[in-house]
């Protein structure tokens, strides 16, 4: 029976000629990662070990959740964190002004090539997932530990794949593919296992959308999302890296657990209502929903392809009166492109706040919190109950294209509509 | 015996035909001001007198301190303004993406104009008196009497006069003149004064300059600052409103209680240290002082200007290492036209975060608050104990241009020294 791309990737970074589903194993790691919420719990437990870290080069602390410092608190997260990476001679410590959210900036600055085996203290670090990498969120005992040995304890998960075929049609996206998957198998739809994607549809997802979706197999219970490595993938890891990469194919007899095929051409815009991500409705399902705010960024949508199909459709128009609409670029290299593209122009004409990157109002950390009773339509990853303020507040989860076009109708809305 | 400017307004405003200081008098406003941390307190007062607002024009409401919403009781707040707003039909009622700082906004959008009477439920809305108006700051509750009287009772103040000649030195701005007034006459060197200024330096002072300038009148303890109106002043308010409007010049036989010659010319870069704004240093006698964050913004230096004049000094540098800088523009329209100069863009490839209009840090409110220990260079208005977050942080007061050169320098650097 062969491996599956993620049993692949694991065996070879535990030194094992192969693995199988549930065997407990032990990863070498090409780089780990935390933020600053996460990291000083980290490093508070790394600083008992009383040891070096395993390797300046392969940690990355992104200043990113609630920055800029949101009160003293936050700036003393931060002063840990800041302190550990000077110490340490950490290379990859990004703090305000040199930085962005974490998942869209490890990408962008070339930290992660596929193949690579990594872990965070965040639960979207299955972002990269989308570069042909194994990569997943852990605790932040596991991160220490990691920091000091290189090493992180596995049980290697079985494997759901997604066969996708078609084409998504305009003002579809990423973000309607993977709100489609998760209303289809649930949020413990994919518990445990990797979420593997490949097919011949592949070719027409860009990689910002192949990152959405692999950004939010969490959102479905997953280990991991990871695509197959298309000439695409080289490409922009290439153009990204330095670094020497490895593609791992999975084995034509991969021990699958569950193939869903996926028609690319049949999925529509679709919004996932509260208080879960797997309450889906498409566009045409959604009815009269009335909204407050407008959230366009985040780790999962907050890339130059999701402003320029936000900015689209914000060209020209204005956003509607009552409601207040916040754009956040996921790094200072996508801000400065949006601003040269004429992007971020587009969006302070239709009345638009553009903010610095910061995961902000996604995890109701700071820069757009909701009061009693409000709604929001975000293009983040989660909408429990009290995700971005009030516990009565309401998100509901949709692509940039749908959250563009709900700021100018004041109310839940089909591009395709306005 | 002549009136002093402040004094010809007020006495206009009340119905008199003179007034003298130490009087007590009933003044007709032309603007009622507050934000989203003082109008919740002045709304909930104005509900109990269950009237309707005097002049549904004349009230601005901008929502700029602890937004975008900081935490779900900044956004309770927003939205208690917000609600009142609409039900009162208030037309300047400015949300998140429509706005800027307060102080800031109101001239930029033409709701001040020359001779006007203007109270706000904020301490710097002396500001306006750049304009040739009369502003002064409230509490919550005399802007809950206003919205429903359109008056407020005024003890007519006396009057400091600062004769201004000379021009100032390249890389010296409205910043160094006030700091340099106030380390001259002490934070209640003009307590419950007015501060007018004229003379023939006023010509070579722009209009931002003399916004910063009497931005900071009440560091000085003063009741308000005021200028003499010019050409420039009247180009200023035709560009930006359409309302008539009154100029108030000063009797020659004024009776001023103090008269301060200032030779612009003689003043140099100037910082107040920690921890008030009269403990002034000129830049030549800082020391070497390390600074962990630099602040360019604010209603004191958030306009185009000091924008310009940040960039100028961070053109082609990069922020220290060891250093956040981060800048506010101060409202929407500064913001685009930052970008439209190529502003913004220099910030960004300097290592700068931009942030979207808000006080933000200024008042320690959010957006870059400073940890135990930490020091910051800010172009804001005030460095109390705590203002900017830590009790045991410091905040140095400095010009944009000062500002700008202890970024790139990271320690309290000279324009002219990097």
């Amino acid at each position: 029976m062969g491996m599956t791309m993620t049993q692949k990737i694991l065996a070879a970074h535990a030194g094992l000629p192969s693995v199988v589903t549930g065997q407990l194993i032990s990863v070498n790691l090409d780089m780990v990662l935390g933020n600053d919420i996460t990291s000083p719990v980290a490093i508070r437990e790394f600083n008992k070990t009383g040891k070096e870290v395993f390797d300046q080069n392969k940690i990355a602390l992104v200043m990113d959740h609630f920055t800029p410092n949101k009160d003293i608190k936050a700036a003393e997260q931060c002063k840990l964190v800041r302190e550990f990476a000077h110490k340490h001679g950490i290379v990859n410590f990004y703090d305000v002004g040199q930085m962005g959210i974490e998942h869209a900036l490890l990408p962008e600055k070339g930290l992660v090539v596929a193949g690579d085996a990594v872990i965070g203290a965040d639960s979207h670090t299955c972002t990269y997932g989308a570069l042909g990498a194994f990569s997943t969120g852990v605790g932040s005992t596991d991160m220490a530990a990691a920091m000091a040995t290189g090493k992180v304890w596995l049980k290697v998960p079985g494997t759901i794949r997604f066969n996708l075929r078609g084409e998504l049609k305009k003002h579809v996206s990423g973000k309607d593919v993977i709100l489609h998957i998760i209303g289809m198998i649930g949020v413990d739809g994919a518990l445990y296992r990797s979420m593997e994607f490949g097919g011949e549809g592949l070719a027409s997802l860009s990689m910002d959308d192949r990152l959405c979706i692999a950004n939010m197999a969490i959102e479905a219970g997953g280990k991991n999302g990871i695509f197959e490595v298309d000439d695409q993938t080289i490409e922009y890891i290439r153009s990204h890296s330095e670094r020497e990469f490895q593609v791992y194919a999975p084995d034509p007899d991969a021990a699958y657990e569950r193939v869903i095929d996926i028609d690319l051409s049949e999925i529509k815009s679709t919004v996932a209502f509260p208080h879960l991500p797997e309450n889906t409705k498409t566009i045409d399902e959604v009815g009269d929903v009335k909204i407050d705010q407008v959230v366009i960024g985040s780790c999962t949508n907050g890339r130059i392809s999701d402003l320029r199909a936000a900015a689209e459709i914000l060209v020209g128009r204005k956003v509607a009166p009552n409601v207040r609409a916040i754009i956040f670029p996921a790094t200072q290299a996508v801000y400065l492109q949006a601003m040269q593209e004429g992007l971020l122009k587009i969006f302070i004409e239709a009345g638009c706040a553009v903010s610095t990157p910061t995961c902000g109002p996604c995890l109701g950390g700071h820069c757009g919190i909701l009061a009693e009773g409000e709604r929001a339509v975000a293009t983040t990853n989660r909408n429990f109950v009290g995700r971005m303020g009030h516990v009565k507040s309401e998100v509901y989860l949709a692509s940039p294209e749908v959250a563009a076009a709900s700021a100018v109708a004041g109310k839940i809305a089909s591009p395709m509509d306005i």
